[in-house]
């Protein structure tokens, strides 16, 4: 690899060891030191309503089966670094089109990163409506890119005028699209939505983590568009733990992003244990229904109270919004009758005033419910 | 964030999508298109001994006890993205000061990509001896910095006026010191190592991966050099299935690390496994202290052999030269007899005529030194 010596001979520096402080503020990237680490809450005993989680367990007997698979792991050996059987049974689970390629990641967030490293250049942009999930603009910061937010209209739709004029604006490398949307829970228009694949010149990424929830994608329209690539993970519908993500799109481009894919970032644990879940995949498809139908059940519930603007969900949440300024307020409220939702509020922009609470058990929801009419009254 | 406007502003770009292969060159940065993806050989039934694995597995009763402690997990929820738990018993095992910081990654890889990452910039220079370990390579090159080897003296020791003046003269923001180095599999004199640390401006990574079979860290002096971070797995130990590593350093430079961190990056599978195995550590102080005895063992009789010359080893394997020009005819020779090993003379360099064995059972021991007899004659 050449080395540019004009950047690199040093201008008498001198030979004494820089250390603390001023050796971290030398090296560390300045866009990394102004960041403030990801916060997660801690929940302790609370009902935890705020991540987006499936609440339901497996039955004992399947518990049983599953460790009876883990039992035969040789995880004194390296796992396969293609985690070929579970790619296969994810390609099969998701109907990923036989002449796209998937690449796995620990999570949607290293797929993310994945991508954003592989574009990576001074000067180029990532695009996203605002407000949308926050890791998009967390790991383009990590990447050395810069991050350009198209607000999204007040009911949280796209603004097709303005994502258009900012792409040409912009000329992104990578645009997100979250499908459905995380935080506002809602779908963008797929008319929409194509025509900013199309008058992108870059990568489009749509990012459809509360698919389980949604009932609509953009993998069978994969093959219309080379420049589409479709996000998938394993943890909205019932496997947080064990943070999985895919990635489909054109072998072109995942190609290139296998080669800097670190070679066995899939441990052999969720290897096998995926693989055993998604053999039954019934379990996850009643779990999830239950979830959607107590979703229309909480909407329901919500329209009904004064002073709460309700927003439409395709997903396993639901954002609200409470009469200006009693956010925080209401969201303490509710934590004090143990119930941990989550507080958009100090996000800001249209995020002003707004609560997410994540759809649990019936009697979850009902605690919820409760805790929330109490802090409204 | 601020936008550099002026270098964004297209200059006329036609509003047609660019799709296939010329999106990709548009796009994916040169440096990771000439990269070939990291290749991992299928070893089929062949008796491994390839990749540093740990032959042994465990008790049956062991075993059930994990399973017991794997029942209770919530593989719906999202694990504790601080694995605290997990993080206080390694602090133990690894006797690492009480004044400094961990972190974890999926494998040592995650952290050596955290690590550049973080301090990467245009014309800044990754250092370390070569041959070395190739991920430093890999990695400096996804993160977009330029990689510096300097050349080993011909027994594998560090060349000391070489490194120091590479040092002055390329200024590097990390210098990478495997201890002991893969592929040789030799411990670099300490006092030419902290020379180095003391001469380096950026942050200096000694890689401990095969500590479990060298009796030698240099954690023990991470409270003397706040440049210095040290690395350890767990996975030459015996769970490379589990993909664990481990990096400790001073507060100030892993809390700017951390922030770019992926927040849920181990898995709860991880968390409570790699907890529970180190809660039975005389285990793996057992099968590594048999490793050890099996690796001097073989050193002695490839000592013994005409045409091979052997190099010292503290890791757990044994790097060896063979006859001019017979390296790769001598290992698929060995190959054909059911033994795998790793042909490194493609590599070139010091590497010429080159092979690289990992300790296994002796009687897989046995087969290899019967296979090599063999391919010698």
């Amino acid at each position: 690899m050449p080395i540019r010596k004009s950047a690199m001979v040093p201008k008498q520096v001198s030979s004494q060891n820089s250390t603390g402080s001023a050796a971290v503020e030398r090296w560390i990237r300045p866009e990394i030191r102004r960041l403030d680490p990801y916060h997660v809450p801690d929940a302790g005993d609370l009902v935890k309503l705020d991540a987006m989680e499936n609440p339901y367990s497996w039955p004992d007997s399947l518990v049983d089966a599953w460790l009876d698979v883990l039992r035969d792991v040789s995880f004194n050996r390296y796992p396969d670094p293609t985690a070929h059987k579970l790619k296969q049974r994810l390609c099969e689970t998701f109907a990923i089109p036989g002449t796209m390629e998937v690449l796995l990641g620990n999570g949607s967030d290293e797929l993310i990163q994945l991508i954003l490293l592989a574009v990576s250049a001074p000067g180029r942009v990532v695009l996203a409506p605002e407000p949308t999930f926050s890791m998009y603009r967390l790991i383009t910061a990590t990447a050395g890119m810069e991050y350009v937010g198209v607000p999204l209209r007040d009911d949280f739709s796209l603004d097709a005028d303005a994502m258009i004029e900012a792409i040409k604006v912009y000329q992104p490398a990578v645009v997100f699209l979250s499908y459905p949307n995380n935080p506002s829970g809602n779908l963008f228009d797929a008319g929409i939505m194509q025509m900013i694949i199309e008058a992108s010149p870059g990568l489009v990424v749509v990012d459809e983590a509360y698919h389980a929830f949604s009932n609509a994608t953009f993998v069978t329209r994969l093959e219309d568009h080379q420049n589409l690539l479709v996000l998938r993970t394993l943890s909205k519908m019932g496997l947080a733990g064990l943070r999985l993500g895919l990635l489909a799109g054109a072998p072109q481009w995942l190609g290139e992003l296998n080669k800097i894919r670190l070679p066995y970032n899939i441990n052999i644990l969720v290897q096998v244990s995926a693989e055993f879940a998604l053999g039954h995949q019934q379990i996850f498809d009643k779990q999830t229904g239950q979830i959607c139908r107590d979703r229309d059940a909480l909407l329901q519930v919500l329209h009904s109270l004064d002073g709460v603007s309700v927003f439409p969900s395709q997903a396993n949440f639901i954002l609200f919004r409470v009469p200006a300024g009693l956010a925080t307020e209401i969201f303490e409220s509710i934590k004090s009758r143990d119930v941990l939702i989550k507080n958009m509020h100090p996000v800001g922009g249209l995020l002003k005033d707004c609560l997410r609470v994540t759809i649990g058990k019936p009697d979850e929801n009902l605690a919820f419910i409760e805790a929330l009419k109490a802090a409204l009254e």
